[in-house]
């Protein structure tokens, strides 16, 4: 039975655009997709990388104008591995075209830009979908269904981690191709858009929306070499970024970030107290879930940890056999078959656009109360 | 050769009653300290407990009236282990007997107590000491060498938190003799003074002073029954508190107790991100401690997990052999043995009122923070 | 710069045939090997399956004929994937075809089928593997590299286990494809050439020749129904097997397998204890490895758990970045990247048939010791 | 309620005999016992030293001569912390006096020695107590009730390590007070007797009779100078001992231990795997039990991690809080607490001097298999 092909379009072949390009050449060999990806086009900025890009990858073709990719008639959806800043005149412009859209997180620089894009591809009624991939970690899907199946019962906290150390150094530059991160241009925020994202998507997700928030932010390092001008610029981004706040649903939260923890790549850790559960996971060791269920007998009650590589754990039946594990890229691959899935449907993919708005509210509500220095009240997506 | 004898009064017969006279008993087995200490009294509400307490533990006597212990003439040492709201009235009077004292954490009710209870024993000229016992574990007092030594560098952030989850069933009372913990007017707040007092004190003594805080606490359960009255009764205490902070040196701190976190019951935690290493520390495994040293080659750096038991880690020489651990109510035996030998030499031994009065600060910066929901400035000791 | 294709053919596509494919699909994306690999064929049994297993890897044509694989002139490079009692007849028709080989572990049947095997790869002078894949984790790579470098000093004690769980249940059933590790006839022994073979082959690249051994087996459920027959029949593999061992450098070795450790499903450890430095690692946690440095300063020595996830260790610097993990299929990506560097210098890869015949000779020692209840000599490859 | 005063009279005042005299104190303190112990006279080589630990421990008198212990009509109980040789005289004359027995492990030099010493013992008909102190850490008999109540099923494999790592250096020294474990006059063995013995303890009690054994040893250093004289003697004692062994359960045994496992202190672990359920713990984190349990539902199936504090977990009703640990000491305070009941009931106290001689068979066995090089049945205690 051959597969309806499917054009893919790559903007930007930086490390996400290797994930993303990684995800469509894996999925048909493990997953039954309803179509037949084909890589069309890679487009960046240096065209020698671009060609690279297209040969080591398996792209028909390479272009350093994005614009011609999202015009490409032929071209069915259009991948933003950009940095933040472009994010929005990219997405705008291929949802127009009446592309599918699959956008690097956060969605925007800000919040203005993220109601814009909203509003235009749900006016063009596009499927699309942010890549916060961490959702799609098998444990981590498992956590959200064994919350959804009401084992934690009433919430109290969630805590949350993500934890880095490589910008300690003062000779990391800013700007440029490698160190975009650290440039408030580029990146619209440092850590709070770029990590606490992930936690505050996450968080959501399995513990519903946070009603309002009070922050504390820091620049350790105030200025930094740009990689571009080679001049000492000030720094513009948050190194660190702490937050307390309220969900919903009466349970309390804390979320810290930062590029100052020595000893940490990038450990992202949550955990979830209820009634009668608790979870804990962390990125460092990402198959395995801590679950503690205060119904166990008491003599032999204590927090196991869950190995999630059996077949009957979510995504697993696809890979390979109990005790081995998969690791960080495989997020994007299931990522990947389910917006296909979804494709064929119809249907945008979670998170899609409006979801990730929701997270660009929390994202903003933090930097202003840090600004501020008192507690700001979330915007409802 | 005789050791002079030092006559011990104890007040309160409970938990701390317990681990306090444990402490003395083991001392002399373990430490070559410069008396004799002799247990002569002790004082507990209920006389026949009393009674049953200083047959279990070698009083030659027991009182129901605290003040006999602190009017004795015969009493060296008053050792004041009662609810918070009996601490300063205590503690003021056995100073001004003249009586060296060992005070239970935290050191008052509130601030104004704490500030009296300051200028008396300082007037009197009394050695004074307040139960902070977990400064002695040893693994902690290892990390505070550490850091005074200088391996962590410039700090960028401390994190601690202590979680239990004892009162999660709305049965559990407050008041009376086994939950005072839950009573406002006994214990003066909840887990701020009970747990996060502890923390705040061990990062104030390894990280320099909490200039100003924001915090966040939840009180889950607002009705308990009182278990002397049995009337149904609003709960005053926080049940949960979260703060941000600065410190003197620039770091960022967050600090988060709880007794609803399900699958803790005493877990003490801290984490020390430095530029050039960092320490974890949690009190379920007390005897370990684990430290990252970026100064390490890359290819085998890596946390290591410190077993705290060989002869050249604090206090250890005392006990077994490597590979042996020690336990909880070891940290008493060090203090006493500490405070023994300070005693000698006519001095308080750390932290003595004038610390805890700086811990209390900032625990009342916390609590005016949370119920005025904006950043405290905390008052200096 | 257009790369020289090497064509492949597969013999065999179930667990093991998925990977391998795998590995050939994603080694030009991550990796800068000097062929274009072409997955020309699939051979498999049923012809249904082979046929679907074509489509979904992306095999050109597929057969149920093996003979056809070796003999197509078209053909460089020939799998073999199949149950251990065909490796000998096809490795051998292949080599003499002139094809390479990359033949699935262990090498055969038993010794007598291996030393067959040898003679006729090195007659025929075609390079050839064996895929030991678990060398290639780049933790393990890294343990050889750190005992390589003499970090250990003289080795005491080598300790490897490999525990599974998946036959605990009677109504497993022995043969047919999922299975066959059951069947004496297909797989040869059970433990001992499925799972013990591994170890012996990391521990003897790590460590040197094994001199001597003792063992004992044990079969814990004496008859299954055979998936094919539907007939009940004894079980003639050994479920469980532990064997005590000299090495030649005058360690001491310890090693066990089963499938009846109720909790652990792919379990593979070993540990290694030298006079200056100890070494640890477990397949569950594949990315970390344990390493203990005697030359720590005493006071903060402990065992490093490192996150082998920088680009300067084994094979990183290929995948993503620091902090973020592979899994297991990566190792016959690398497995693969070094087969076809060899390739293209003519060279055979290690562990190559000749190596795994070391590997089978201490699998037949254990086996006759275990049958024989005293120690044996291991035969010199 | 005054109770009756037993007194008790210690042979040895080096480590042992501290752990011991630590114990009789303790236990009033934390268990109703049905005795007053009074410590009345220590006996160790020299006066200075018999002097100052009679001082320190409140001992009344010293002496330099065991035989006036024994013949003491005042002493009840006769506590032998000495070194093995002198076991068996030591006991029979106590038994022969009428003494209650507490007796340091291994029981004895020899297997002749041991049956001398049960025979005697039983002759004399007085309370016995072997102190093989592990049985009796928390988590270790809280094992032992989940096996005895069946939760583990049919056991398949049975697996302990005790590993060190103080003997490495060449410069250690063989006799006299600090090394008399390396002189096998005085040791009878080495790590078998030492730290094997206590595996095996464990393991019987558990897991039921050893049957048949096959191990191997290693002196890895051959001369060490001797502490007394100072010459460099040949090394008597095993360095590392391994075994295997068959269960009369029909299980199957692994044991390990040794001197040269660098980074291990006191690593004593112990692995059980049954047919519904795995269990193991580590002296390192004596407080942990780990438990799987195969009947969990199988997506949130793990290792359960049980922080043995709760007060429903063996012996920890007497102690401190849920979370707060306690330490190694503590095993020989619920030993003396057992033992103190019992004799009150006029019994011996498990493991008495018989079920340690089955241990001290299998020690034999296993000597004689390691110098044979072959498998020993093991005699029935």
């Amino acid at each position: 039975m051959t597969k309806k092909k499917l054009n893919i379009g790559l903007i930007g072949y930086g490390f996400m655009g290797r994930t993303h390009s990684n995800a469509y050449h894996r999925v048909k060999n493990f997953f039954d997709v309803p179509y037949e990806p084909v890589l069309q086009v890679v487009c960046g900025l240096v065209e020698a990388e671009a060609k690279a890009f297209a040969e080591q990858w398996g792209y028909k073709s390479h272009t350093t104008d994005w614009h011609k990719v999202v015009e490409d008639e032929n071209i069915d959806v259009v991948e933003i591995c950009v940095p933040n800043n472009l994010h929005a005149e990219i997405a705008i412009a291929a949802a127009k075209a009446g592309k599918a859209i699959c956008c690097e997180k956060p969605l925007a620089l800000n919040v203005s830009e993220a109601e814009e894009m909203v509003k235009v591809v749900e006016e063009a009624g596009v499927p699309n979908l942010v890549s916060f991939n961490y959702r799609r970690v098998p444990a981590v899907t498992l956590a959200k269904q064994l919350i959804d199946e009401g084992r934690l019962g009433k919430i109290f906290h969630y805590r949350a981690n993500f934890l880095q150390d490589w910008t300690i150094s003062a000779k990391v530059p800013q700007g440029g191709m490698a160190t975009w991160r650290l440039d408030i241009k580029a990146a619209g925020s440092g850590v709070t858009g770029d990590l606490l994202a992930h936690c505050i998507d996450t968080a959501m997700w399995q513990n519903g929306p946070i009603t309002d928030v009070c922050a504390m932010t820091e620049t350790f390092i105030k200025e930094r070499m740009h990689a571009e001008t080679g001049k000492v610029e000030p720094v513009g981004i948050d190194d660190a970024c702490t937050f307390l706040c309220h969900f919903d649903n009466g349970s309390l939260g804390n979320f810290e970030s930062t590029r100052y923890a020595r000893g940490h790549k990038a450990l992202y850790t949550f955990e979830i107290n209820g009634e009668k559960a608790s979870i804990a996971w962390d990125l460092h060791d990402l198959h395995r879930l801590s679950y503690f269920d205060h119904s166990d007998e008491s003599i032999v009650r204590g927090w196991r940890s869950i190995h999630v590589t059996d077949s009957d754990m979510p995504y697993m039946d696809k890979w390979w056999v109990p005790g081995l594990q998969i690791g960080y890229e495989h997020t994007f691959v299931h990522q990947v078959a389910d917006f296909l899935q979804n494709l064929a449907e119809g249907k945008s993919t979670s998170p899609d656009f409006r979801e990730a708005l929701a997270t660009q509210y929390v994202c903003d509500a933090v930097l202003t109360s840090a600004k501020n220095k008192k507690w700001e009240t979330v915007k409802k997506a």
